[in-house]
């Protein structure tokens, strides 16, 4: 069940290192005290190996990247997979930039990640890979919707098995696969568009899903996927007419500190494929 | 009518790329998402003009300015220009500090600026010249007020003739001008300089007022400083007897979320001189 | 009384230059703002030094550090000594990495600190001293509590003594101390672990206190203390079911806000030993 994955999060406080962008990198701190975690931000390289040392995961986010906090995810991504510590990729912005879509590419293969997680450009993108037609097949929609999904669930699950990392696909409906199985999600709602962030937000959440629960990956991905939706749905619910989406922002948050295993079992809407 | 120009902006949606500074910098991506528009940061100056060649315009803020973003600033802006997208600069700071008011005026020197918004302090700086006497007078007062609005005014165009920009000097009173036309705007309330970044939040909502309004960029970049100051007093409006400004500038983000064309109409205060 | 310190804030308008980490620099610049000082924010070493010397204190933290800010931090502390201003020490991160570690055993043996700020584990790492076991005794125990408090007032006076600072520990009972007189303090809630930055905060709006009671700095530092703490409860006591760390994250810059020296005085929790 999720919410197992929500209690043992409560219970192990997983302290999540995290190199992340500077425009959302407070909420993905408050995010992980919500939850249940524990946070530390380090980007420097001569800083990044102690730091992940003593955490129990790792989530890399390329949202603000720049030529030292590149070297630091690196570094970082390499110590951690000698730990063991779960890893995951945020491509924030892959195919907007040259610098970003190489970074993402040579981080994936130099890095072993658990989960890569992003909306369907940016994992199109690093499907496809940097400037190649090669790759697994990445001729699926701008968007999954319930008229593609039988082949959205077939391009996330041959990428999930090309990286050999659990792919999430996050937008209106949400994909959480491995190669062989495929978590199709239905929370949230559409005004988390209009908060920065909770894509990030979601990154740091899934990463102490992911430390919290090393023997149910997948489920524990799909798990984190079902609470930050759940808790835009919940957030919305306590919105009042002058609200906005900076209000919302703090709902969502507020709503997952108060998330419990019952809320969540009972919340979570979700098919397996 | 202002209103033409906010529902242009929800309508066309414009992607706005920020350099700015890491202070305000999510208050700027949330105000640009409650406007309707879209945003982008990147400071890395591998990593700018992709960036900015997909977006519709560039907002440059010195803020919290290092050697590397400052190169970004260029290489950005330049790029913009090439484009022909509107660039907006605030040059937090400017006056302050040997940096902050060298890179100010080194960009103005070489990238030709929409419009340049900041403080009276800011701008007088600016329009004395680094270190100089040179430039236009700047014998106006260190506040704009109803005293010595008449100096005020035909310094701002002074300034707007000289830099061939925009020139928008924000504080009690608000002057909004080009060389020939100056809106006077009296909205806003007192408390807003009591939250970190309302300066900045307000240069990222002009520029995607500018993007989403080419043809006529002075009334966009006076109709989103009459937005930013009426959302001050509608935000006022729902504040409770415990509330500071913390809440205040949720207030702020939410009541610009909510804002449309006729409340703007109405709730505008603005002459033209 | 401590209500004297607060009001000689509002009073000044102390202009706190901040070299701080970017996770939680939007809440130190608007704890800043409620308090009734003046944040300005800068790292890069060319900008650092002409920034301190038109402020009135300095806020070295040193949560995101890199090799560009820790050469800011030395610039900045320097240019504030020759300047007679306070300048404070957070040492985030010291014992966790070797050069958070380094960088702050280093601070302190070039920078004449008069606040040095941290939680029990920082501070003692700094008082063993970086990878040796000379220095002051550290055999206190992880946490300040209420049956190991004569030997941790007895630490932290020794510490103070040795580093010629004060020396602020802070946790579920908070020491605020130099060689000769500790203020033992219980304001606060434990809900404010929760939080991202609560600590990052404090050290912003101790040094605005600093800056404005130049000739009670002990005390200063105490009454920014019960501050923090008190807004905790008075935040604490408005949040409603729904309501999260998020929420309480502004309760509590708005409880700061709102605060007044009659509210202080009758609310603030301490003993002097």
């Amino acid at each position: 069940m999720l919410g197992n994955c929500l209690e043992n999060v409560r219970k192990n406080v997983p302290l999540v290192h995290n190199i992340t962008n500077y425009v959302t990198v407070n909420d993905v701190a408050n995010v992980l005290l919500a939850c249940g975690g524990s946070p530390i931000m380090s980007d420097e390289p001569l800083d990044v190996e102690d730091i992940t040392s003593i955490c129990g995961g790792l989530n890399i986010n390329i949202g603000t990247l720049n030529q030292s906090s590149i070297k630091g995810m690196f570094l970082a991504g390499k110590k951690a997979n000698e730990l063991n510590h779960p890893v995951l990729l945020d491509p924030v912005g892959a195919g907007a930039s040259k610098l970003r879509t190489d970074t993402a590419v040579n981080l994936i293969k130099e890095i072993k990640f658990t989960v890569i997680r992003g909306n369907i450009s940016e994992i199109k993108t690093l499907a496809l890979g940097s400037g190649t037609t090669k790759g697994v097949d990445a001729d699926v929609a701008d968007a999954v919707t319930e008229e593609n999904l039988d082949s959205a669930v077939k391009f996330v699950k041959d990428f999930a098995k090309k990286s050999g990392a659990i792919v999430a696909i996050t937008g209106a409906i949400d994909l959480v696969s491995d190669a062989d199985t495929c978590y199709v999600i239905r929370n949230g709602r559409p005004e988390m568009g209009k908060i920065t962030g909770t894509g990030c937000q979601l990154s740091g959440l899934m990463t102490a899903y992911l430390v919290a629960n090393p023997d149910n990956l997948l489920e524990a991905a799909a798990a984190s996927v079902c609470v930050m939706g759940l808790a835009g749905e919940i957030g919305w619910k306590n919105m009042k007419s002058e609200d906005g989406n900076s209000t919302y922002r703090n709902r969502i948050i507020d709503a997952i500190y108060n998330m419990d295993a019952d809320t969540l079992n009972k919340g979570a809407k979700y098919e397996v494929r």
